[in-house]
């Protein structure tokens, strides 16, 4: 298996750009665009160290469920990198634990890091069951080799989302998203904005109004760049403006991407999502949910059993580093909300449509 | 009539700050708190002319609909400033015929602002008819002390407000506003946190969550301010995040503000009202809007009538002057919305309480 050839970077659309990326092979590192920085610059920030890798996640260096897992599986490769090719094979797998478990505290809601963590877990244990006298060389071939299939997937299962989801899209009308769940929250061409890509390939015009998404701006920043990017057409609003265009009948469908969905289909997603989930069942606007089949949780019976982050108030008191708000004032920053499963009216997956999701299609469906 | 005599500034609660003053007689000056530079530095902002308070207005130096409407009567006053006092009375009038129309054209959606002209214009026309061989001296005497009356009944009006509406303050909960309809955005204690300063006073224990209210952030600028100068327990929010705090039930009630009320009780208020009304409706949180009987104007059936100010795409396209999307995006940025009469729980005016508010009953209480 030679790393870098049959698992060579293949998008199957091209849009110019990689959210993330391996450089070289078993003492490579992971380069990632630095999202804080956009949309002023695109500027890859190296990782040497799951360290760097720790601190880009917290700080949304890199973002985005299906991305933070490729991103955490890189991030093994990352813990092994300096451990010498003839070390024992235990000492490899003591090395990814620690790194597993460091990684896996970065950020609590996004399923997605968990499983892609378990994973490379799951194929080093089968590893060395299979080969107990190997050295850590050899795992590291392996674990980096996971990594790329799992990148490889996320690309291919952002493709088939698109696919799945396309014919959702309105010609000649205009759809909602929020946050960002685009190539940037993903390796490939994104979970919600995959569709558009689509869809707007194949020549349907639409518009998407994209809700900015405080307090740390993914719509603005994220969605309103790659979409223009794209040629699609994106209007920027605040996120409390979705109402009055759904009342003037101006939306034809909401999509959004998830960070975690539950066994009977409640969603976590972005601080937001479950006002504009509200506002379509009041409006009679579908309201879609897009996400790969590493999103859901089926250990869980609903969403009131996943853990919301709570993140720093200085996010909500300003913008990158402008205080707006009395100094001190108390702050409630929750970074996910839950939708009711009852409020989608269907999950796009990569295997296929889930329509009303509820526990027994989604298992249908998985 | 001694102008500044009688009608001396009393606030029936003293909030350690006046949000506009007149100084001196009538060629006097009016003073504005810059709202622009708020919550960093308070600053007074000198009008000495119709054209500065037209720009104040414009650039929400001096914001929120009762506030405008003082402000724009004393605007009337600015432009008979320079008039010589023994300027024939016709020129005189003519002379505040043109700022009127000229302030008139400041903003369209709050109804206060042309009440205020028309009720200036009204006076003078009277004055007019009863003393035709005046000059203009004394009709300037007589403007200038009818927009103190104008001002002093907005400061009765809020406190009134407070009276009617403090018993709706639950003892030991949380309520939730939105945007500034404070002292701020009048001449005294405010419309919708007037109830909450008079239930502060008597020693009620509540929390206020203030949405901060893109794209201006007059919540988290404004808002945030008073209440915590007050000693009011505050916790600011960003507008998405309301629905997740009425999920958990920590919303006992909404209370916000008015920009123009039409017949049927349609309210016109700052973007991102809507939604939090139709919030309440589908999580049983009742929606109280607090507003002057010059908000409503019974001369349009329903709300669909309201002028609706579309603002410049730049105060969506950054945040606090920093570019936050792409160059150029498209913006849609509309400085208010239209929230339905049937999901208001009760209109809190001056004059009493209107309960699920229709044409009958806020004909019966006007």
């Amino acid at each position: 298996m030679i790393p870098g050839a049959y698992y060579a970077k293949q998008t199957p659309m091209n849009l110019g750009f990689e959210t993330l990326r391996w450089i070289g092979g078993c003492d490579g590192m992971l380069e990632l665009i630095d999202q804080r920085l956009l949309p002023q610059r695109m500027e890859y920030l190296r990782c040497e160290n799951p360290q760097t890798l720790f601190e880009a996640i917290v700080t949304l260096a890199v973002r985005g469920a299906p991305a933070i897992g490729v991103a955490a599986a890189y991030g093994i490769c990352l813990g092994l990198r300096q451990l010498p090719g003839n070390a024992p094979l235990l000492q490899a797998l003591e090395q990814m634990e620690k790194t597993a478990n460091y990684l896996a505290a970065s950020r609590p809601t996004a399923v997605n890091l968990f499983w892609a963590l378990e994973r490379m877990k799951k194929t080093a244990a089968q590893f060395a069951a299979d080969n107990p006298a190997a050295q850590a060389g050899i795992l590291r071939q392996i674990l980096l080799n996971e990594a790329r299939v799992i990148e490889n997937e996320d690309k291919e299962m952002c493709f088939a989302i698109g696919r799945n989801g396309q014919s959702f899209i309105p010609d000649g009308k205009a759809i909602l998203t929020h946050c960002n769940a685009g190539a940037l929250a993903t390796a490939g061409i994104g979970t919600a904005l995959a569709p558009m890509y689509l869809a707007h390939q194949q020549g349907k015009k639409f518009t998407v109004y994209v809700d900015e998404t405080r307090p740390l701006l993914q719509g603005a920043r994220l969605t309103a760049w790659e979409l223009t990017r794209a040629g699609i057409s994106a209007v920027l609003i605040c996120d409390n403006m979705a109402a009055g265009l759904m009342k003037a009948d101006k939306i034809a469908a909401v999509f959004a991407g998830a960070d975690r969905i539950a066994a009977n289909g409640d969603t976590a997603n972005k601080i937001g999502t479950l006002s504009l989930s509200i506002l379509c069942r009041c409006f009679s606007v579908p309201f879609y949910v897009a996400a790969p089949s590493s999103t859901f949780d089926l250990s869980i019976p609903d969403g009131s059993h996943i853990p919301i982050e709570q993140r720093k108030g200085d996010e909500v008191r300003g913008f990158a580093g402008q205080t707006t708000s009395p100094e001190n004032i108390a702050v409630y920053n929750p970074a996910f909300d839950v939708t009711d499963a009852g409020d989608i009216t269907a999950i796009i997956t990569e295997r296929g449509i889930i329509p009303s999701p509820g526990s027994d299609n989604i298992r249908r469906c998985l």
